[in-house]
């Protein structure tokens, strides 16, 4: 297999070259030509055409601002925001999350659905993708209403998807090769813009990248307390994907005892820290079970508090392995483990010292619920960044 | 921190597209220009030009074989392996390995020579950067006399090697803090060409992913059962690298009852499946050591075979970590492993298989002695196959 690079032309220069200059406004704007040649290299007629080129496509904009220097003040560049949109959506056991960004990166749409696709007696994964399907429809539909183009769709699934965006499995979801880019690309009717699927970690992974307290870090991992245990895989500065996409499945990681799932999933956490949570029948929405922990352990419950040190502890042991494996900055707890990680981190840190891996940097993530619908975003971004700029189509 | 693409010119085409042509030829030669036109999309111009440069370069040669077929007959390009040379070196606590091969990969020369570099009582490690320097301006005279130009050294050492190519620690060797890529640099008084250090499991990775059983797999992952128990992980084509450099570490993964270094070392192994071999004192030169666990194995001696179902069920433990964290196609066990593989697999694999990791590819190295040497010397290739060009200094 041939994994070198490939032929390139003078097309590609100029794609890099417009990428470039896109990325430096995106982290220093508001920015002017001279500077943007200044800190680039690349000479100023360059600049100009390639300024042009992207205003053009409605990427950057003029603000009118004038730098305060010696000499003629100079136009600012600031990003255009106001022409594309990218959505992501998270889907969860018990619920939907849609976040639309524009390319500015602000946050145009953040909806919250119940979801019933998971699988269950006499309900298969086809009412599941329906009602992805449809948010996704309208989450397109309020973009395009505000005069914005598509530029792409990111669906972030718990669980195995392949390169071609199909479900392998999962758990939390109950599903089995569910071919749901396929599915989407149907139900939306050949979309003009880019669909992908990919795993809820990896893209949760993306937003700490991009938007996290640690972003920019070329090490980092992401851990995904949701109804299933993931993890995403940044290793300098790329998401490790694997032989089959299949990276990151902590929760299957075997140690002494069990499964790192059954000794540190959420599931196992509640059921120990509130021995009465499935009194009533297995567990479907977590998240006000996990509050119902958290106060227990604010309220000093021994029962809680055990269970948080335990589960801590598993999990600390769960990530020495990963740091010894791949070397991290940074390890971001996120989902249902952020409101507990008051009590986790200690307990998970003392053992990651324990097993001589103290060094790395462990924090709850900041990005809130819906990180891998954010990630899905910031993917099409991701994109963008990689030279894949858009025309207007309209 | 930015991680996308640096600015491009029309030279960057240019050496991408040399590269390119290099590349189709390692893999493809004896072929045409005209083939190569068409396997690479360039046009016959382009090639016919970029062909004249990498002959002037000595990189390509013609054969003046003709292509049988309808019209002219054409020129045959071929590798031209007599100009340049890429060394490795390989570090091990009791013998240095030295490897050269020219750019058409065929080896130059193996030296295997003992090595006294392990500190101990009254020896720093001065005297061991000593040995290798020496060994390595040996291999490059060696080159030079042939009428080589050497291209880069790449000296492979089992520990936490840091970017700058400082040895931060090696315990196999007993070195904290060797600045071995200065050191080396120094003693052969600033030579010419390239001089790199990296961790050995790394090289021998490289080595695997070029030379191996399963060359070109982008998803390998190398096991160095060498004194010390270290991994070369490639992921998505590329070797992981990390935040300081040192991923891999799976000596270090804690288990239940110890760590897979203690639990699966190859000094573990000896000592439980030979209860007399430390009787003697400690021991020094293993080589002889693993002769006879295999020995002992075939003759069918219970004490051999428990202690190597035992360490084979414990690898596999630590390989289905591996495996779920990164998902490879193949991983390949290595060093003092190798001949031990007919009783190792089996029990590693069926450990595999328990833990829900069986699906991925376990074999032995069929690469040899040496393999970090190799991978050394491969290691500048990849970087003539990544663009990086060298051009005649006599």
């Amino acid at each position: 297999m041939q994994t070198g690079p490939q032929p390139a032309d003078f097309a590609d220069v100029r794609a890099t070259n417009l990428a470039v200059v896109l990325r430096h406004v995106r982290a220093h704007g508001p920015v002017s030509r001279a500077g943007i040649a200044a800190a680039t290299g690349l000479n100023k007629a360059t600049v100009s055409s390639l300024v042009a080129d992207l205003i053009e496509r409605r990427l950057l904009r003029e603000t009118g601002l004038a730098e305060n220097r010696i000499g003629r003040p100079a136009t600012m560049l600031v990003l255009d925001g106001s022409a594309y949109a990218a959505i992501g959506i998270e889907v969860n056991g018990d619920h939907l999350t849609a976040v639309a960004v524009d390319l500015a990166g602000e946050q145009l749409l953040f909806w919250r659905r119940a979801f019933t696709g998971r699988v269950s007696a006499g309900v298969g994964a086809g009412r599941g993708v329906s009602a992805i399907a449809a948010l996704a429809g309208r989450a397109a539909s309020r973009a395009v209403a505000q005069g914005r183009q598509v530029l792409g769709l990111t669906v972030g699934v718990p669980g195995l998807v392949d390169e071609a965006g199909a479900v392998r499995r999962s758990d939390a979801l109950g599903w089995t090769g569910v071919d749901l880019r396929g599915d989407l690309l149907k139900a939306l009717r050949k979309p003009e813009f880019d669909v992908a699927v990919d795993n809820d970690a990896n893209l949760a992974a993306l937003a700490e990248q991009r938007y996290g307290g640690h972003r920019g870090a070329r090490n980092l991992i992401y851990v995904a307390g949701e109804t299933g245990l993931g993890a995403g895989l940044i290793v300098d500065g790329r998401l490790l994907r694997g032989g089959r996409g299949f990276t990151g499945e902590i929760g299957r990681l075997q140690l002494h005892g069990g499964t790192l799932q059954e000794l540190a999933g959420i599931e196992s956490l509640i059921q120990r820290a509130l021995p009465d949570a499935d009194a009533e029948g297995p567990i479907t929405d977590f998240a006000p079970e996990v509050e119902r922990v958290a106060a227990a352990a604010r309220a000093g419950d021994a029962h809680a508090l055990a269970a948080l040190r335990d589960v801590g502890r598993h999990l600390g042991h769960g990530l020495s392995l990963l740091a010894s494996l791949l070397d991290p900055e940074v390890i971001v707890l996120g989902g249902y483990f952020v409101p507990l990680t008051e009590w986790l981190l200690p307990a998970a840190r003392a053992e990651m010292t324990a097993t001589d891996t103290g060094g790395v940097t462990l924090i709850g993530s900041a990005i809130g619920p819906g990180a891998a619908a954010t990630g899905g975003a910031a993917r099409v971004l991701d994109a963008l960044d990689a030279g894949v700029l858009p025309t207007l189509t309209a």
